[in-house]
Protein backbone atom coordinates (compact mmCIF):
# COMPACT_ATOMS: atom_id res chain seq x y z
CA UNK A 1 0.00 0.00 0.00
CA UNK A 2 0.76 3.53 -0.33
CA UNK A 3 -0.19 6.17 2.18
CA UNK A 4 0.74 9.35 3.31
CA UNK A 5 -1.00 9.70 6.92
CA UNK A 6 -0.92 13.37 8.08
CA UNK A 7 -0.93 14.90 11.66
CA UNK A 8 -2.67 17.97 10.50
CA UNK A 9 -3.61 19.57 7.23
CA UNK A 10 -2.89 22.99 8.59
CA UNK A 11 -0.12 24.29 10.81
CA UNK A 12 -0.07 27.43 12.53
CA UNK A 13 -0.58 30.41 10.71
CA UNK A 14 0.06 29.22 7.02
CA UNK A 15 -2.64 28.70 4.28
CA UNK A 16 -4.40 24.79 4.14
CA UNK A 17 -1.58 21.98 3.22
CA UNK A 18 0.66 24.61 1.78
CA UNK A 19 3.38 23.18 4.03
CA UNK A 20 2.76 19.72 2.50
CA UNK A 21 3.15 20.74 -1.03
CA UNK A 22 5.93 18.90 -2.36
CA UNK A 23 5.06 16.02 -0.51
CA UNK A 24 1.62 15.89 -2.23
CA UNK A 25 3.33 16.55 -5.66
CA UNK A 26 5.47 13.83 -5.09
CA UNK A 27 3.00 11.21 -4.04
CA UNK A 28 0.41 11.59 -6.47
CA UNK A 29 2.41 12.32 -9.46
CA UNK A 30 1.69 9.13 -11.03
CA UNK A 31 -2.24 9.42 -10.10
CA UNK A 32 -3.60 12.36 -11.38
CA UNK A 33 -7.44 11.86 -10.38
CA UNK A 34 -7.87 12.82 -6.57
CA UNK A 35 -11.06 11.55 -4.90
CA UNK A 36 -11.70 13.82 -2.07
CA UNK A 37 -13.94 12.10 0.54
CA UNK A 38 -15.21 15.32 2.66
CA UNK A 39 -17.12 13.69 5.13
CA UNK A 40 -15.85 14.83 8.18
CA UNK A 41 -17.09 18.45 7.51
CA UNK A 42 -14.59 20.29 9.88
CA UNK A 43 -16.83 22.87 11.52
CA UNK A 44 -20.20 21.15 10.25
CA UNK A 45 -19.03 23.02 6.41
CA UNK A 46 -20.95 21.31 3.74
CA UNK A 47 -19.39 18.69 1.57
CA UNK A 48 -19.38 21.57 -1.21
CA UNK A 49 -17.64 23.83 1.08
CA UNK A 50 -15.21 21.72 1.99
CA UNK A 51 -13.90 20.26 -1.40
CA UNK A 52 -13.97 23.73 -3.00
CA UNK A 53 -11.17 24.46 -0.27
CA UNK A 54 -9.16 21.63 -1.09
CA UNK A 55 -9.79 21.30 -4.46
CA UNK A 56 -7.97 24.92 -4.99
CA UNK A 57 -4.77 23.63 -3.62
CA UNK A 58 -4.92 20.66 -5.58
CA UNK A 59 -5.40 21.85 -8.97
CA UNK A 60 -2.88 24.48 -8.26
CA UNK A 61 -0.63 21.47 -8.29
CA UNK A 62 -2.03 20.15 -11.47
CA UNK A 63 -4.24 17.20 -10.18
CA UNK A 64 -8.21 16.93 -11.32
CA UNK A 65 -9.89 16.83 -8.07
CA UNK A 66 -13.49 15.66 -6.65
CA UNK A 67 -15.52 15.14 -3.89
CA UNK A 68 -17.26 11.99 -3.54
CA UNK A 69 -20.45 13.28 -2.91
CA UNK A 70 -20.17 14.60 -6.56
CA UNK A 71 -20.89 10.92 -8.06
CA UNK A 72 -24.16 8.98 -8.29
CA UNK A 73 -22.36 6.11 -5.93
CA UNK A 74 -19.54 4.94 -4.37
CA UNK A 75 -18.65 2.56 -7.34
CA UNK A 76 -18.62 5.66 -9.92
CA UNK A 77 -16.06 7.63 -7.08
CA UNK A 78 -14.20 4.90 -6.36
CA UNK A 79 -13.41 3.66 -10.17
CA UNK A 80 -12.87 7.36 -11.14
CA UNK A 81 -10.73 7.73 -8.49
CA UNK A 82 -6.70 6.87 -9.55
CA UNK A 83 -6.02 7.82 -5.58
CA UNK A 84 -7.82 8.90 -2.60
CA UNK A 85 -7.48 11.88 0.14
CA UNK A 86 -10.15 11.99 3.66
CA UNK A 87 -9.38 15.27 4.77
CA UNK A 88 -9.80 16.47 8.49
CA UNK A 89 -12.95 17.13 10.49
CA UNK A 90 -14.86 15.09 12.99
CA UNK A 91 -13.24 11.55 13.13
CA UNK A 92 -17.13 9.93 14.42
CA UNK A 93 -19.03 12.32 12.04
CA UNK A 94 -16.68 10.65 9.05
CA UNK A 95 -16.62 6.81 10.44
CA UNK A 96 -20.44 7.15 10.50
CA UNK A 97 -20.70 8.79 6.59
CA UNK A 98 -18.05 6.06 5.34
CA UNK A 99 -20.14 3.02 6.24
CA UNK A 100 -23.23 5.04 5.72
CA UNK A 101 -22.18 6.03 1.97
CA UNK A 102 -20.79 2.33 1.38
CA UNK A 103 -17.83 3.63 0.93
CA UNK A 104 -15.54 1.96 3.34
CA UNK A 105 -15.79 -1.39 2.12
CA UNK A 106 -14.68 -0.04 -1.97
CA UNK A 107 -12.28 2.31 -0.19
CA UNK A 108 -10.34 0.02 1.62
CA UNK A 109 -9.97 -2.38 -1.47
CA UNK A 110 -9.27 0.10 -3.69
CA UNK A 111 -6.26 1.26 -1.51
CA UNK A 112 -5.43 -2.51 -0.44
CA UNK A 113 -4.91 -3.28 -4.49
CA UNK A 114 -2.33 -0.23 -4.66
CA UNK A 115 -4.06 3.38 -5.39
CA UNK A 116 -2.41 5.71 -2.97
CA UNK A 117 -4.18 7.32 0.00
CA UNK A 118 -3.57 10.33 1.59
CA UNK A 119 -5.23 10.74 5.18
CA UNK A 120 -4.81 14.40 7.02
CA UNK A 121 -6.37 14.37 10.82
CA UNK A 122 -9.93 12.11 11.13
CA UNK A 123 -7.93 10.80 7.65
CA UNK A 124 -5.12 9.76 9.73
CA UNK A 125 -7.22 8.23 12.21
CA UNK A 126 -8.97 5.90 9.30
CA UNK A 127 -5.81 4.29 8.30
CA UNK A 128 -4.79 2.77 11.83
CA UNK A 129 -6.76 0.07 14.01
CA UNK A 130 -9.20 2.12 15.57
CA UNK A 131 -10.88 5.71 16.14
CA UNK A 132 -10.19 4.87 19.66
CA UNK A 133 -7.37 7.37 19.96
CA UNK A 134 -8.90 10.41 18.27
CA UNK A 135 -8.94 14.03 19.83
CA UNK A 136 -12.28 14.32 18.85
CA UNK A 137 -15.90 14.57 20.57
CA UNK A 138 -18.36 12.02 20.27
CA UNK A 139 -21.00 14.04 17.93
CA UNK A 140 -22.46 11.01 16.35
CA UNK A 141 -22.75 7.53 16.94
CA UNK A 142 -20.95 5.34 14.57
CA UNK A 143 -22.22 1.36 13.91
CA UNK A 144 -18.36 0.78 14.44
CA UNK A 145 -15.21 2.44 15.81
CA UNK A 146 -12.89 0.29 13.57
CA UNK A 147 -10.63 2.32 11.34
CA UNK A 148 -8.88 0.65 7.95
CA UNK A 149 -6.50 -0.87 9.50
CA UNK A 150 -3.34 -0.62 6.91
CA UNK A 151 -0.88 -0.03 9.89
CA UNK A 152 -1.12 -2.52 12.37
CA UNK A 153 -1.62 0.10 15.79
CA UNK A 154 -3.59 3.77 16.18
CA UNK A 155 -3.06 6.99 15.80
CA UNK A 156 -3.10 10.14 17.99
CA UNK A 157 -3.19 12.87 15.49
CA UNK A 158 -1.96 16.45 16.66
CA UNK A 159 -0.29 15.04 19.54
CA UNK A 160 0.48 17.45 21.94
CA UNK A 161 3.23 17.43 24.97
CA UNK A 162 1.79 18.61 28.34
CA UNK A 163 1.57 22.40 28.57
CA UNK A 164 3.47 23.45 31.97
CA UNK A 165 0.99 25.32 34.66
CA UNK A 166 -2.45 24.43 33.27
CA UNK A 167 -2.17 20.64 34.40
CA UNK A 168 -5.39 20.95 36.28
CA UNK A 169 -6.80 21.72 33.21
CA UNK A 170 -8.10 18.11 32.19
CA UNK A 171 -6.09 15.26 31.77
CA UNK A 172 -2.80 15.24 29.35
CA UNK A 173 -3.12 13.30 25.92
CA UNK A 174 -0.38 11.02 27.29
CA UNK A 175 -2.74 10.55 30.27
CA UNK A 176 -5.28 9.66 28.07
CA UNK A 177 -3.60 7.09 25.86
CA UNK A 178 -2.36 5.30 28.72
CA UNK A 179 -5.88 5.24 29.73
CA UNK A 180 -6.35 3.55 26.59
CA UNK A 181 -3.58 1.07 27.10
CA UNK A 182 -5.64 -0.02 30.05
CA UNK A 183 -7.97 -1.65 27.93
CA UNK A 184 -5.79 -2.11 24.95
CA UNK A 185 -2.57 -3.48 23.67
CA UNK A 186 -2.63 -1.89 20.27
CA UNK A 187 0.49 0.51 20.08
CA UNK A 188 -0.09 4.33 19.23
CA UNK A 189 1.71 6.70 17.60
CA UNK A 190 1.52 10.55 18.78
CA UNK A 191 2.13 12.32 15.59
CA UNK A 192 2.60 15.50 16.01
CA UNK A 193 1.66 18.98 13.76
CA UNK A 194 3.90 19.19 11.12
CA UNK A 195 4.34 15.43 10.60
CA UNK A 196 3.45 12.65 8.95
CA UNK A 197 4.54 9.43 7.94
CA UNK A 198 4.87 7.57 3.92
CA UNK A 199 4.19 4.35 3.63
CA UNK A 200 5.42 2.82 0.78
CA UNK A 201 6.08 -0.82 -0.57
CA UNK A 202 9.05 -1.65 1.91
CA UNK A 203 9.16 1.76 3.72
CA UNK A 204 7.68 3.62 6.78
CA UNK A 205 9.54 6.65 6.78
CA UNK A 206 8.04 9.49 10.06
CA UNK A 207 8.96 12.93 7.86
CA UNK A 208 8.69 16.91 9.16
CA UNK A 209 9.49 18.86 12.11
CA UNK A 210 9.31 16.61 15.03
CA UNK A 211 10.00 13.15 16.66
CA UNK A 212 7.18 11.09 17.18
CA UNK A 213 6.15 9.64 20.88
CA UNK A 214 5.35 5.90 20.70
CA UNK A 215 3.12 4.53 23.56
CA UNK A 216 3.39 0.87 23.88
CA UNK A 217 0.93 -1.18 26.77
CA UNK A 218 2.88 -1.51 30.40
CA UNK A 219 6.08 0.35 28.52
CA UNK A 220 7.32 3.94 29.03
CA UNK A 221 6.40 6.14 26.23
CA UNK A 222 9.35 7.52 24.17
CA UNK A 223 9.98 9.83 21.04
CA UNK A 224 11.67 8.36 17.95
CA UNK A 225 12.98 9.87 14.70
CA UNK A 226 11.82 6.15 13.31
CA UNK A 227 8.60 4.11 13.23
CA UNK A 228 10.17 1.47 15.08
CA UNK A 229 10.04 -2.37 13.04
CA UNK A 230 8.68 -3.88 16.47
CA UNK A 231 5.33 -2.40 15.91
CA UNK A 232 5.11 -2.84 12.07
CA UNK B 1 -35.87 12.86 40.76
CA UNK B 2 -33.53 13.87 42.78
CA UNK B 3 -30.23 14.63 41.48
CA UNK B 4 -26.84 16.46 41.86
CA UNK B 5 -25.17 16.55 39.24
CA UNK B 6 -21.93 17.58 39.85
CA UNK B 7 -19.34 19.15 37.04
CA UNK B 8 -15.73 17.81 38.57
CA UNK B 9 -15.24 15.14 42.31
CA UNK B 10 -12.10 17.22 43.11
CA UNK B 11 -10.97 20.76 42.65
CA UNK B 12 -7.60 21.78 41.84
CA UNK B 13 -5.30 21.34 44.82
CA UNK B 14 -8.13 19.77 47.49
CA UNK B 15 -8.85 16.35 48.94
CA UNK B 16 -11.60 14.03 46.89
CA UNK B 17 -14.88 15.55 46.72
CA UNK B 18 -13.81 17.88 50.15
CA UNK B 19 -15.47 20.94 48.47
CA UNK B 20 -18.76 19.31 48.52
CA UNK B 21 -19.01 18.03 51.68
CA UNK B 22 -21.79 20.41 52.90
CA UNK B 23 -23.98 19.55 49.80
CA UNK B 24 -23.48 15.59 49.87
CA UNK B 25 -24.00 15.53 53.51
CA UNK B 26 -27.34 17.43 53.19
CA UNK B 27 -28.56 15.85 49.61
CA UNK B 28 -27.88 12.01 50.51
CA UNK B 29 -29.38 12.59 54.59
CA UNK B 30 -32.60 10.51 54.19
CA UNK B 31 -30.72 8.11 52.58
CA UNK B 32 -27.95 6.34 54.25
CA UNK B 33 -26.83 2.95 51.92
CA UNK B 34 -25.23 4.87 48.86
CA UNK B 35 -24.26 2.15 46.13
CA UNK B 36 -21.07 3.47 44.52
CA UNK B 37 -20.78 2.45 40.53
CA UNK B 38 -17.08 2.39 39.91
CA UNK B 39 -17.06 1.36 36.25
CA UNK B 40 -15.58 4.64 34.54
CA UNK B 41 -11.93 3.22 36.55
CA UNK B 42 -10.43 7.12 36.34
CA UNK B 43 -7.04 5.80 35.07
CA UNK B 44 -7.75 2.37 34.64
CA UNK B 45 -7.78 1.57 38.47
CA UNK B 46 -9.92 -1.14 39.74
CA UNK B 47 -13.27 -1.24 40.99
CA UNK B 48 -12.37 -2.12 44.68
CA UNK B 49 -9.41 0.72 44.36
CA UNK B 50 -11.87 3.35 43.06
CA UNK B 51 -14.72 2.28 45.34
CA UNK B 52 -11.93 2.50 48.68
CA UNK B 53 -11.33 6.09 47.33
CA UNK B 54 -14.48 7.01 47.56
CA UNK B 55 -15.45 4.67 50.66
CA UNK B 56 -13.16 7.12 53.08
CA UNK B 57 -15.15 10.26 52.09
CA UNK B 58 -18.70 9.02 52.37
CA UNK B 59 -18.04 6.92 55.52
CA UNK B 60 -16.65 10.22 57.36
CA UNK B 61 -20.26 11.59 56.78
CA UNK B 62 -21.75 8.65 58.49
CA UNK B 63 -23.01 6.83 54.97
CA UNK B 64 -23.11 3.10 54.62
CA UNK B 65 -20.97 2.84 51.37
CA UNK B 66 -20.66 -0.32 49.13
CA UNK B 67 -19.22 -0.69 45.47
CA UNK B 68 -22.11 -2.24 42.89
CA UNK B 69 -18.89 -4.98 41.91
CA UNK B 70 -19.37 -5.85 45.14
CA UNK B 71 -22.54 -7.42 44.93
CA UNK B 72 -23.93 -10.78 42.90
CA UNK B 73 -25.97 -9.30 40.83
CA UNK B 74 -27.48 -5.63 39.89
CA UNK B 75 -31.19 -6.21 41.45
CA UNK B 76 -29.51 -7.24 44.82
CA UNK B 77 -27.09 -3.40 44.33
CA UNK B 78 -29.87 -1.46 43.48
CA UNK B 79 -32.66 -2.88 46.09
CA UNK B 80 -29.60 -2.67 48.90
CA UNK B 81 -29.33 1.38 47.88
CA UNK B 82 -31.41 3.65 48.91
CA UNK B 83 -29.33 6.17 46.50
CA UNK B 84 -26.55 6.27 44.07
CA UNK B 85 -22.86 7.72 43.65
CA UNK B 86 -21.57 7.41 39.78
CA UNK B 87 -18.02 8.68 39.87
CA UNK B 88 -16.01 10.08 37.14
CA UNK B 89 -13.54 8.29 34.53
CA UNK B 90 -14.34 7.41 31.22
CA UNK B 91 -17.23 8.07 30.14
CA UNK B 92 -17.54 5.39 26.85
CA UNK B 93 -15.98 2.79 29.97
CA UNK B 94 -18.63 3.45 32.01
CA UNK B 95 -21.33 3.64 29.48
CA UNK B 96 -19.83 -0.13 28.24
CA UNK B 97 -19.87 -1.07 31.34
CA UNK B 98 -23.42 0.16 32.68
CA UNK B 99 -24.87 -1.79 29.99
CA UNK B 100 -23.11 -4.48 30.14
CA UNK B 101 -23.58 -5.36 33.90
CA UNK B 102 -26.97 -4.78 33.27
CA UNK B 103 -26.96 -1.67 35.67
CA UNK B 104 -28.64 0.88 33.35
CA UNK B 105 -31.61 -0.18 33.19
CA UNK B 106 -32.12 -0.64 36.70
CA UNK B 107 -30.57 2.09 38.13
CA UNK B 108 -32.96 4.64 35.90
CA UNK B 109 -35.32 2.42 37.40
CA UNK B 110 -34.75 3.28 40.88
CA UNK B 111 -33.50 6.97 40.28
CA UNK B 112 -37.33 8.01 38.20
CA UNK B 113 -39.04 6.31 41.50
CA UNK B 114 -37.46 8.42 43.74
CA UNK B 115 -33.92 7.08 44.75
CA UNK B 116 -31.66 10.53 44.90
CA UNK B 117 -28.47 10.16 42.32
CA UNK B 118 -25.10 12.10 42.60
CA UNK B 119 -22.89 12.10 39.43
CA UNK B 120 -19.29 13.69 38.89
CA UNK B 121 -17.81 14.08 35.74
CA UNK B 122 -18.57 10.86 33.72
CA UNK B 123 -21.77 10.28 36.14
CA UNK B 124 -22.70 14.24 35.26
CA UNK B 125 -22.77 13.06 31.40
CA UNK B 126 -25.06 9.81 32.45
CA UNK B 127 -27.49 12.53 33.65
CA UNK B 128 -28.39 14.01 29.96
CA UNK B 129 -29.37 12.72 26.92
CA UNK B 130 -26.19 10.71 25.64
CA UNK B 131 -22.90 11.31 26.34
CA UNK B 132 -21.78 12.97 22.72
CA UNK B 133 -21.17 15.83 24.48
CA UNK B 134 -18.32 14.32 26.47
CA UNK B 135 -14.54 15.23 27.09
CA UNK B 136 -12.83 11.87 27.13
CA UNK B 137 -11.18 9.43 24.58
CA UNK B 138 -13.36 6.62 23.43
CA UNK B 139 -11.39 4.11 24.21
CA UNK B 140 -13.79 1.36 24.23
CA UNK B 141 -16.63 1.31 22.07
CA UNK B 142 -20.04 1.24 24.04
CA UNK B 143 -23.12 -0.12 22.59
CA UNK B 144 -24.72 3.28 22.86
CA UNK B 145 -24.30 6.66 22.99
CA UNK B 146 -27.66 7.51 24.43
CA UNK B 147 -27.72 8.43 28.49
CA UNK B 148 -30.67 7.98 31.39
CA UNK B 149 -32.39 11.05 29.86
CA UNK B 150 -33.05 12.35 32.89
CA UNK B 151 -32.54 15.97 31.73
CA UNK B 152 -33.73 16.92 28.53
CA UNK B 153 -30.09 18.43 27.62
CA UNK B 154 -26.72 17.27 27.49
CA UNK B 155 -23.63 18.05 29.43
CA UNK B 156 -20.02 19.26 29.42
CA UNK B 157 -18.73 18.90 32.62
CA UNK B 158 -15.02 20.48 33.07
CA UNK B 159 -15.94 22.75 30.67
CA UNK B 160 -13.34 25.45 29.76
CA UNK B 161 -13.18 28.85 28.62
CA UNK B 162 -10.45 29.39 25.77
CA UNK B 163 -7.12 29.60 26.99
CA UNK B 164 -5.44 32.83 25.27
CA UNK B 165 -2.39 32.38 23.09
CA UNK B 166 -2.51 28.85 22.29
CA UNK B 167 -5.12 28.98 19.98
CA UNK B 168 -3.57 27.05 17.35
CA UNK B 169 -3.14 23.47 19.51
CA UNK B 170 -6.94 21.95 19.26
CA UNK B 171 -10.20 23.28 19.36
CA UNK B 172 -11.89 25.26 21.74
CA UNK B 173 -14.39 23.56 23.96
CA UNK B 174 -17.11 25.97 22.44
CA UNK B 175 -15.83 24.92 19.07
CA UNK B 176 -16.89 21.45 19.17
CA UNK B 177 -19.83 21.85 21.17
CA UNK B 178 -20.93 23.93 17.84
CA UNK B 179 -19.81 21.07 15.67
CA UNK B 180 -22.07 18.85 18.09
CA UNK B 181 -25.07 21.40 17.19
CA UNK B 182 -24.14 21.01 13.44
CA UNK B 183 -25.87 17.34 14.19
CA UNK B 184 -27.92 17.82 16.93
CA UNK B 185 -30.33 20.51 18.58
CA UNK B 186 -30.22 19.62 22.02
CA UNK B 187 -28.92 22.20 24.41
CA UNK B 188 -25.95 21.80 25.78
CA UNK B 189 -24.95 23.24 29.61
CA UNK B 190 -21.00 23.70 29.80
CA UNK B 191 -20.73 23.03 33.70
CA UNK B 192 -17.30 24.60 35.05
CA UNK B 193 -14.91 22.89 37.59
CA UNK B 194 -16.66 23.48 41.01
CA UNK B 195 -20.19 24.12 40.02
CA UNK B 196 -23.16 21.40 40.18
CA UNK B 197 -26.91 21.42 39.44
CA UNK B 198 -28.88 20.54 42.68
CA UNK B 199 -32.30 18.91 40.67
CA UNK B 200 -35.36 18.38 43.35
CA UNK B 201 -39.06 17.94 42.74
CA UNK B 202 -39.66 21.29 41.81
CA UNK B 203 -36.54 23.36 41.31
CA UNK B 204 -33.53 22.73 39.35
CA UNK B 205 -30.42 25.40 41.17
CA UNK B 206 -26.86 25.94 39.88
CA UNK B 207 -24.69 25.83 42.51
CA UNK B 208 -20.94 26.35 43.32
CA UNK B 209 -18.39 29.27 42.24
CA UNK B 210 -19.18 29.90 38.67
CA UNK B 211 -21.80 30.55 35.66
CA UNK B 212 -22.77 27.62 33.19
CA UNK B 213 -22.33 28.23 30.11
CA UNK B 214 -25.87 27.74 27.99
CA UNK B 215 -25.19 26.42 24.25
CA UNK B 216 -28.58 26.31 22.19
CA UNK B 217 -28.65 25.59 18.47
CA UNK B 218 -27.81 28.53 15.80
CA UNK B 219 -27.91 30.76 18.60
CA UNK B 220 -24.98 32.65 19.89
CA UNK B 221 -23.99 30.77 23.71
CA UNK B 222 -24.35 32.83 26.77
CA UNK B 223 -23.30 32.40 30.82
CA UNK B 224 -26.16 32.03 33.62
CA UNK B 225 -26.47 31.66 37.13
CA UNK B 226 -29.89 29.91 36.66
CA UNK B 227 -30.42 27.57 34.28
CA UNK B 228 -32.92 28.61 32.41
CA UNK B 229 -37.01 27.27 32.29
CA UNK B 230 -37.32 27.42 28.59
CA UNK B 231 -34.55 24.41 28.52
CA UNK B 232 -36.51 22.68 30.90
Amino acid sequence: MRLLIVSTSTVFGKPYLSYLKDECADFFKQSKKILFIPFARPGGISHDEYTSKAKVFFEDLGFEFKGAHEFDNPEDGCNWAESFFIGGGNTFVLANELRMSGYFDLIDKHVREGKPYMGTSAGCNMTGISISTTNDMPIIYPSSFEAFGWVPFNFNPHYLDPIEGIEHMGETRETRIREFHKFNTLPVIGLREGSWIRVEENSVVLKGDSTARIFLANEDAYETLEIPKSIL
